[in-house]
């Protein structure tokens, strides 16, 4: 990938970007470089911004609602919401295992309840239950008004690393 | 936003980047382009690369496997394979509706069947039922070599836009 | 159907029954007095024995667990389980409208997490969310001991009877 | 359990019985039979009057829809209609395991589509996948005008007996 390229693709990006692009732009390069510094162990993470809260026998993952969560109808996109329930599960999940033992989604289940809008969506995950193959979790996502976003179930296989 | 600040991001971003990291401000800011273009009617269609493919009662969407979409287990991220076959879903459900009216996710299940590995992970959907409230879909994704990562049903609801 | 045929097929049964045997057919015979008497209000319900209980902003709903609720591998059916679980959400559900609406199940997912086992099933459900459209309820069901046996979540859409 | 308490109980019954309670204490005597008779190997499929037919690579259970497979609203109960449709993925899953080894349900989704109504209600599984661990399925279930009345997917695992 020549560098050339991607500063010419910025600098058009650039020049054309109305303020919320701009926003946009910022909020991407913030992600590759939360990446970078391990803020975040994805990009998918990094660039939405994930900030992670750890609590007792719970997870809660914040991210910010802008113009980058946005679907088509202009409330969070479903898949988004689904993304910062499934991680926050299994966080929660990982740090319930011992060294070495990893959890992975098996299958997941999400209703979704209301719009996702305002500021900032708040996800909460806890345990339902904890076997030994698997761990059962639930996560809900709320707008910062308390309003339920959506509502999930996962099952995860806990693997070797 | 000022312009001045994001591009010192972006030079900053740029000055370290490894050739992975590269590729991945490329892809995002392809995507922003791609938003602006109205290639994709999301930001995060437009980042991931969607690309659509309709046909006869189904629908494709395909995306480039890459750093970008992975995990913190190198694999393709259960979100992000939720978030394509949720789009997937939705678009073929908006196009069996007439004008006026939309399609968004009441709830949806996803079963992780295998790692999403290699270049492209190519998903497609299919009506399952499609009533006069509500559209039941189904949706699979696969590697290019045609092995399948996950499989999901969901339930859309018709809206009035 | 004549009286008969039932008299003498009945009178099959109890000649060869074993003492578990003659265990079911007695909790079947109950159950249809059940339904008669209109303390349960489907037959599945009066057969299954289902005890209900309501309580503040949950419903319970108690089974015995004897050879009619067993799979082949002798822990309760999944089957009956969910049935369990779906009646408890449902009649929680048709709590919460104002008369001349119903609740129908949507959709409902189940995790299956310890056999069932013991004397008795104990299932709770509990309200996720009520919307003017649509209710998103849990439901959980326990041995008698506490232990968790499936964990499970669904949409009813609201219907005017 | 006395013979005569039964016996009791049965005249009680019969002597009030509607043409329509007869024809289900007759389905219930007969699911004993079944039962013992080992054409069915649980009770409720027994009750339930389950019709397996096996074919390639896939499996179809039939059962008799009337008063004692109905819920309060004169329909099928979704709780019966998930119990078949377990059954037949099950069935259809425990045909391709090799002796000493079973599936048994993890999770189990179901989409509820239309009113089950009709004389008969056919379901038919299908493998979505097939793993070294778990086993992916999915079934169907319609009337027998070939109406769909609901669709589920689930995961199996794969245990040794």
């Amino acid at each position: 990938m020549e560098k050339q390229k991607i500063q010419e693709l910025f600098d058009q990006c650039m020049e054309v970007a109305t303020e919320d692009e701009l926003k946009v732009i910022h909020q991407l390069l913030l992600g590759v470089q939360r990446k970078k510094q391990k803020w975040n162990d994805s990009y998918i993470a990094a660039i939405l911004n994930m900030e992670k809260s750890p609590a007792d026998n719970e997870y809660k993952i914040t991210i910010p609602i802008n113009s980058l969560t946005e679907n088509s109808l202009g409330i969070v996109h479903g898949g988004i919401t689904t993304t910062v329930l499934d991680t926050v599960m299994g966080t929660l999940a990982n740090t319930l295992l011992p060294d070495g033992y990893g959890a992975v989604t098996s299958n997941l289940t999400i209703h979704f309840i209301a719009p996702g809008k305002g500021e900032r969506m708040e996800t909460i995950a806890k345990v339902i239950h904890k076997g030994t193959k698997t761990l059962v979790m639930e996560g809900s996502a709320y707008c910062e008004n308390g309003k339920k976003i959506a509502h999930c179930t996962a099952t995860f296989f806990i693997i070797k690393k």
